[in-house]
Order: C-alpha cells, then structure tokens, then sequence
C-alpha cells in the first residue's frame, strides 16, 4: 500500500507562474506550434495551456539541434527565463535542453500556425480537433469558458442553486415537431429541448435555480443561427411579481458577465477583435412597438431580417447593442407562459436581441393549477400526459419565471461571428454529427 | 420604449438578508411549510430558498385570522423580526399581515412537512416535485450543488477550462452494449457514454478541460448503483509523466471539495446527519494486493461486496474511507487506456472506492497515434469508424490523462446513502423515466 498525498507534485512550471521565474532555469512543457529557424538561430513557439511562449534557440548555449523539432512535438523545455518587454507576456525563454514526449505521426493538412486557419467553414469544422489549436480558434472558448463563469458566480452570488435535471423525458416542453426521439426499454422517450418543467418544478422546493446544460433541436433547417445541440443556460426563480424583474436581473447578469469576460480574458478579446459591450441599462420596446418601428406586417415573429434591422435601429436611436422584445403573442408562446392580465392576446414574456439575433427567451409562468389546466384544454392538450409537470402547479407553486439563453450564440455575437458553429466547440446540424 | 436598469428592485427581503433587519419591519415571501396553532396563537413554519423561518401568529398582533392559511400556500408576509437564540437561524418573525400570492389545488398525498418523508422509496420518487419540499430531501441537492460548486472552484484555481461536448454522437467511447441509440436525421447515433474522445482531444487544445454534464448508459440491470444517466465530473490533463500525478490532483480536489462542503453546507449536513471526511491523504492499493487482501478469486473486476469489504479492511487498517485501487487489467480496461510499461497486462489506471463503492475512473491514455491504432486492431476494432477521435493523436498529442466521477454517487456516499436515487433529483433506470 501506498499513501497519495493531498500536495501535488509537478516537475515542470506552468505558463501562469512563469513571470516569478525572470533569471532562472526552468523546465517548461508544451507543444511546438511554429517554428521560424535562420543560421545557428531559431524562435520556437511553444503552444501552452491557453498562452503561446516564446522559446529562443541559439545553437551556442542550446545541447541539442533545431533541426530534431517539428510542429505538433509535445516536449519539455529547461532554459532560462528571460525578461523581454517585446513579448506579450513579458518575457521568452532561452533553451537549453529538450526532452521529446510526443512526436505527431503526419504533418497537418491544414496551417494552423497562422493568426488564422485559411480554410472554410466547413473544413474549419470538419478539422476541429487540429484546427482549434489554432490561437485564435481556441481563444473563442476560453472565452466561452469565462462567460459561463461570469454568469455562474454572478447567480451563486444572488443565491440560485444549481441543479442537474434528466434529458432522456417522456415528453415535450416546448411542443412541435422538432424533437429527437428514442427508444427508452421499449418505451418511447424524447431528448429535452429544454429544462423547463424541471426547473419550474425546482421552484417549488429551492425557489431559484439554474442549470448550465445541453438541450436538443431537431431542427431541419440548416442555417448560421441553428444547430441540434447547444448549451441552454437556464434559470428560474420564485416570487416574481412583474415579469420586468425578470429583465432586470439579465441585465445585472449579462453586465457582470461581460465585465468578467473583459477583464479575464484581456488578452483573448484583444487577439480576436472583439468589442465588449459595458451594459449599465438596456432599452426595452413591445412586440407591437417594434413592428411598427419596423414598419413590418403584423406577425407571430420576427423574420431574421427584422430583428437584424430592430437592433440597428435601437442602436442609431439608443447606442445599446441589446435590445428586450416585451410582449410577445399568446399564440405564438408556449403553453406555459403567463399571459397579460389587461391584455391576455399579449403574455407577460421577452426576447432579448443582441447584435442582430435573439440570445434569450424569457418571461413569468402560468402558476396556478386550474388556470393552466384550462389552457391546456383550451389547446386541446392532452393534460393526463403532463401530469407529472403539473405536480408542482397542484400542491402549490409560487408566481414564478424565468429565462433559458444560449451559450453558444451568446459567446457568437459577443466575438461578432455571424455563424453561431464559429462558438460551438463540436457543432451538431442535420448534415453534420462528426467530429 | 423603456429602460431596464441593472439596478435589482426587490420588494422583498431574502432570507439571508434577515438577519440586518433585527429590530425592523419587514415584507418576506415564502411557502407555508407547516402550521402549528394553538388558542389564538400559532407558529407558522415558512419555507424559503433553503432554509425555514419560523413565523409567530398572535392574533392580538396580526391583522389576519390564522385560518386563512393552508400548507403550500404561497405568500407574502409583513412583520416583525424579532432575535430569538432558539431559532436554528437566530431570529424569528412576528406576523402582521400577509398577501396569498396562490393556493395550492390539493392537499398533497404525502406529507411532506415531517422531518422526515414517511414513504417508500418508490414513492418519494414518484411524488418527487412534491416530496422534494421536505426539508431533509431539498437538504440533498444543496450539498450537491456545493459539491459541485467546490469542485469546479478548485479546477479554476488550478487553470482547467471549462467545455461543453456534444452528447449526440457518431460512435461509443466506452463500448459495449449498453449505450442509447437514436436516430439523427436517417443516420444512426448514440448518446453520449462520456465525453471521453472530446476531453482528450482538448487536451491538444487547451492542454487541461472539465466538463460537468450528463452521461448516458443504456443500463439494463436495476441496482441501488446505477442510473441511466448520471451528472459526470469529467477532467482531463496533458503533460502527466506518471498516473499517480491524476490521483495526487483528485486527492487535493476531494479535499477541497469536501471541505467547501463542510463550510457551505454545515447546516444541511448537520440536519442530514452526514459525516464529511477530512482528506489529508488517500491510501493506494494494487488491484492485485486487494485481491490478496480479500482472499479473493482472481477475476478483471470486483464483486460489489468485495468493494464494500475491501473499504471496510482499508477503514480498520488506515482510518481512511476512501481508497485508490491501481494496475486494473489491461483486458478490462478501455481501449485507449495506457498499459504499464513494465507489465502491459496491466494499465496506469485507478479506480477510486468511497464507502464501499466506486465514485471515479481514472488513468493515463494512450497518446501515441501508432500504440492506440495498432492496440485498435489488435482489439477487432474498425480503426476508420474512430478517425474524427485519432486525429487528435496523428496530429500530435502530448501524455495525458483524467478521470470522471459520478456526481450523483459521490453525494450519496458523501451523505451515507444507499441508493445513489436518494442522490439524484429526478432519476432515470430501467423502470423510471418520470417525473
């Protein structure tokens, strides 16, 4: 037997502790990503973590040749660090000696060296796991990364429990046609389109909740704002009087999100050329009122079209970049959406737009047993098969709503990508379900 | 148009804000828990977001008669706060007014306001939106949730980041049989059985990656065990010279995680009566030692009594409630598992027992493109069917390795549960597929 301590070891230093080491020798590991070689004299960069580094060869000081790297060779480094203001992150290391871990088996058909892939789209995807290496193909989900963790510390932080809820369901949250279906023992299941039964639900015993998660489109549509899977980010909370706190807490959200992004990941928005919006407030126009702004016939929806030219106009009019759409149709809501008590042809819902495209649907729930019962008749439901849903509605449930937005095209539209597969890590749309 | 400010309006006071308001007059919401009325005076039990109030009705005080309430009745409620070194949270509220804000349908089936809900397992989870109100069961999922909330605090420290795999897929990582087909527009897929073939294709990307997300396994045998689809902590490393570098990170993660617990949850464990283990170290056997150990036949894997057996020796031998069990055989472990350089019938792989159960797989992978296609097709694999996962490897891949563990099973065990059921809000086995 053997004992493993809680202290881990590590023979190398990392990339983030680095600057401590100006003047010493160390060991470092990473990839070879480029290698620019002239007589007796090389820079390598080395692919580490989430940060290139900048190695110097000299064949005076180094024990080993140029010529044994190549790209993609996974090895560890020991040199001196060395202090080097041209250098973004403030210094390079001069090599001394190598030793190879990994040596690629063929070299890449695509560059991924450069400051971008020179590919399209489709091979951009089709090569995902080499063409992410690439620094700024990777940036996007370091990204991502951190405006999941934005919105989750700002929701830890205002008291919403996370909550882990089942994609296999026995039936539809948002109706339609567009859900995949499986075979579950002989008994026919569907893949969630979205947590909200469950987290309505969770309303009842936690009173705010969320749950980062993927959910599952059947959509046969292949356009640059769908794909089949994506991750839903989903919250509810109790107690909501007007659907307007609502849009007051993704407002303080989506600011402290993109206040994090901003300062976490300084360096990644540089390198991709985004434009971080500082939200302090974000207008908000009805259903009916943007219709008419746009001058557009009367609808359920809004084309693509009209929500790219509404966020034009709202921006020339109130230079915000987001925009909350109030007041959706009745009919073109789900079942479980409240409806406007002065007005119940209107519900007491919102979209969210955001350069152009919607990133969130939201609004407050129909929370009292009979009501809902009755909508759902009035639809010709079959109110039996929700029966486990409207547990929750029967024993007593609080005035509720809430929000679900999408990681993927949130991240999109915050790195002005017009395709949302640009922000999604593996893509999956009808024609596509590799890599 | 309007204007929504990032300024939150709440015209309630949150439950964790009370305790300011000592002295005050203040407006709370919540769900009437439990009722206890006496003559003319009555406690009334609030349930709210996590943690009861205890409200006091005198009816020479409050503007309302006490039989305008019911349990599950959402309201509002004006009063007093008042310190009361009694009450578990140090204050109580003397009731003034109330506003019902809804009433529930029906009295519940089961009560749920006890301590504990007295009911078979089976019905607690057929009643779950109902049953999941008592305050021991919510009490589960936000130890949970902080679990989680630690762990993933403590893989940020130490720079992984997060991502978000498709659970749509082509192909099997795990093989065998029990894994969900669908169908994906006339082409079969399968449910994700981990993110196994994505985390380490980041690894090339982004060197260190986590993923919390669900897993599917088409599970047919109904145990205490397993479910069919289960929240997996999933993480993966580059640049790990030996597995035990992967058990020293999982020994330190466990113990901050555990201890974030301890701190963040100390009522709920308190209240579940839950012991949370100090980790300073974990022991490690061979898979071959706690085979000696058990007098056990020789055989790839343990029985589940023989897991429960071997904690309970390592307990009496080391004090220790959790055990790494290393070197499982090279045939019982997945393809691209690395085999021991010195004896490749066995891998540099370890599983981790907790209270007589496994919580977590783990072990280094293979990261050469020759090894793992060549041990493909000593395997009868069909190599092509795997080239969007062996891209990673040609194109170069440095040593890594990581582990995935059962969110679901560690908060069962953690809070000495049977049934890992008991630990998952809304489980899915072979019988179960609502609520």
């Amino acid at each position: 037997m053997t004992y493993i301590n809680k202290e881990i070891k590590q023979n190398h230093i990392r990339i983030y502790e680095l600057a401590k080491y100006i003047g010493q020798t160390v060991r470092v590991c990473g990839t070879v990503h480029k290698i620019r070689a002239m007589s007796g004299f090389a820079f390598v960069i080395l692919r580490t973590e989430t940060a290139l580094l900048q190695c110097v060869y000299d064949e005076k000081t180094a024990n080993f040749s140029v010529a044994e790297l190549k790209e993609n060779m996974s090895l560890c480094v020991t040199g001196l660090v060395v202090a080097d203001t041209r250098s973004k992150v403030g210094f390079e290391l001069q090599m001394r000696e190598i030793e190879i871990l990994s040596v690629p088996y063929e070299e890449p058909p695509i560059v991924i060296s450069g400051k971008e892939v020179s590919t399209s789209l489709s091979s951009l995807l089709d090569y995902r796991p080499l063409t992410l290496r690439n620094e700024k193909e990777r940036a996007v989900f370091v990204v991502q990364a951190a405006l999941a963790r934005g919105i989750r510390t700002f929701l830890e932080q205002n008291r919403f429990v996370e909550i882990h809820t089942p994609k296999i369901v026995s039936g539809s949250a948002e109706g339609g046609a567009n859900v995949f279906g499986l075979d579950y023992f002989g008994t026919p299941a569907f893949l969630a389109q979205s947590p909200q039964f469950y987290k309505q639900t969770m309303v009842g015993v936690l009173e705010r909740v969320y749950e980062i998660a993927p959910v599952f489109r059947a959509e046969k549509h292949d356009t640059s704002r769908h794909i089949n899977e994506y991750t839903s980010i989903d919250l509810e909370m109790g107690f909501v009087e007007d659907f307007t706190e609502l849009m007051q807490l993704e407002t303080a959200m989506l600011s402290f999100a993109f206040a994090f992004v901003a300062e976490h990941c300084a360096r990644e928005i540089a390198l991709l050329g985004a434009k971080v919006p500082k939200i302090c407030g974000i207008p908000a126009i009805t259903f009916a009122e943007a219709k008419a702004m746009l001058c557009a016939p009367d609808g359920d929806d809004f084309e693509p079209t009209e929500e790219k030219r509404l966020c034009e106009l709202i921006y020339k009019q109130t230079g915000s970049e987001l925009v909350f759409v109030t007041h959706y149709k009745t009919s073109k809501r789900p079942f479980y959406t409240a409806e406007n008590a002065e007005n119940p042809s209107v519900t007491d819902s919102f979209d969210l737009l955001f350069r152009g495209i919607e990133v969130t649907t939201g609004g407050k729930r129909i929370h009292d047993y009979e009501t809902q019962v009755r909508k759902m008749q009035r639809l010709g439901m079959d109110v039996n098969a929700f029966a486990s849903y409207l547990m929750a509605h029967k024993y007593g449930l609080p005035p509720h709503g809430g929000m679900g937005i999408g990681l993927e095209r949130l991240t999109a539209k915050l790195l002005g990508f017009d395709n949302v597969r640009r922000a999604t890590l593996f893509p999956r749309d009808v024609n596509r379900l590799t890599p």
